[in-house]
């Protein structure tokens, strides 16, 4: 059966972006935990990826590293995860490239976690510009889209699995967003496979005190 | 005609991929060609994308930034910039997106300057790992399709141009490779594409003091 490794569920956006896509597709995969805090986990992962990074996808090939690199291994074998539309597919991946490899002042100082609700925070200017983009980003799909479906692009892709870490950031802090940013995060936050996620993340016992902003 | 906006060839390594593409795939297009030094490049930069970021590349569908973006956007219309086999691609994706994340130390401390050559640089502990995983990877790539081709998956694909800013890198300061990595680094340099873009680097007249490390 497939594997996807991961890391702790309460703090890792990296791991929630595949396992989302999994199970969106409904996929039936093995999970193998490892926790981000614990001193054996760069030993433990090196035996699945020398990338050193969680999330990893095995299955009967071999073994995909990347969040990404996995969601597009999937999207080849389920197309409906990319909008069908070629422009509007690079549009998707654009803002999905924009997530994957920006946004350091929000991973930074904003990072997920899935029980903090509504903590209090100073954002720096950075981390504040990263807020307004994104929520630029929502605003856009969402007007381009509404007729098609709640989602980014109308239904349920990659860019919406690759913005629900977002979805628990922006719920984790007091943030004053706009009207269709908290829209968003509600459908996010409704949906039974994040709530899933997020009840396994509550219940874990580890805690990462430099992910535990604002506590 | 399509349009590629990109930053100075000296400095941006970003710009330098879909560049790369573009050019290797034979495609005609307009370069448009932002200081990044530039007080205006932000308002400019405006014009073409809201994500701020070059490159953007534009044609009569519209706009997509993002390096990787926009070569996905390619490899769609020309499939042999990735492997033909589905675990091949993966893997071979899973290694662009590694570099399109990660790698924050070696961006840092060693930037790209094509006008650099051999400078010395004491990397942190951070940019040391950074370079010893590229220099696995290459190494890995090079045994598993030397049968294939020269490049890192057989021929010329989007994961060599995604490490053509990084040949430019090594090339640039005093780092002590292992004899396969001066070997894909002399493979990169002996591309006539790149010696053009290099040429064009150094030709430039702005100077940006930050990535001027080790001068």
């Amino acid at each position: 059966m497939p594997t996807l490794i991961i890391g702790n569920k309460n703090y890792s956006s990296w791991s929630l972006r595949p396992w989302l896509v999994l199970r969106h597709l409904g996929l039936e995969f093995e999970e193998v935990r490892l926790s981000l805090g614990s001193p054996d986990f760069h030993t433990e992962l090196k035996r699945y990826s020398q990338a050193g990074r969680v999330p990893v996808f095995q299955d009967d090939l071999g073994s995909i590293w990347d969040s990404l690199a996995i969601c597009e291994f999937l999207a080849e074998r389920h197309p409906l995860l990319w909008p069908d539309e070629p422009y509007q597919r690079a549009m998707a991946r654009a803002y999905v490239c924009e997530m994957h490899s920006g946004f350091a002042a929000l991973r930074a100082e904003l990072p997920m976690n899935c029980r903090a609700q509504q903590r209090r925070v100073e954002p720096s200017q950075a981390a504040l510009a990263d807020i307004a983009r994104i929520e630029q980003i929502w605003q856009q799909c969402i007007e381009h889209h509404a007729e098609e479906g709640p989602w980014l692009f109308g239904r349920f892709g990659i860019i919406d699995a690759f913005f629900a870490p977002v979805a628990i950031r922006f719920n984790g802090y007091q943030l004053g967003l706009a009207h269709n940013s908290h829209e968003y995060i509600k459908l996010h936050l409704s949906n039974p496979l994040l709530q899933e996620w997020i009840a396994a993340g509550q219940a874990e016992s580890e805690v990462i005190l430099r992910e535990e902003v604002g506590a």
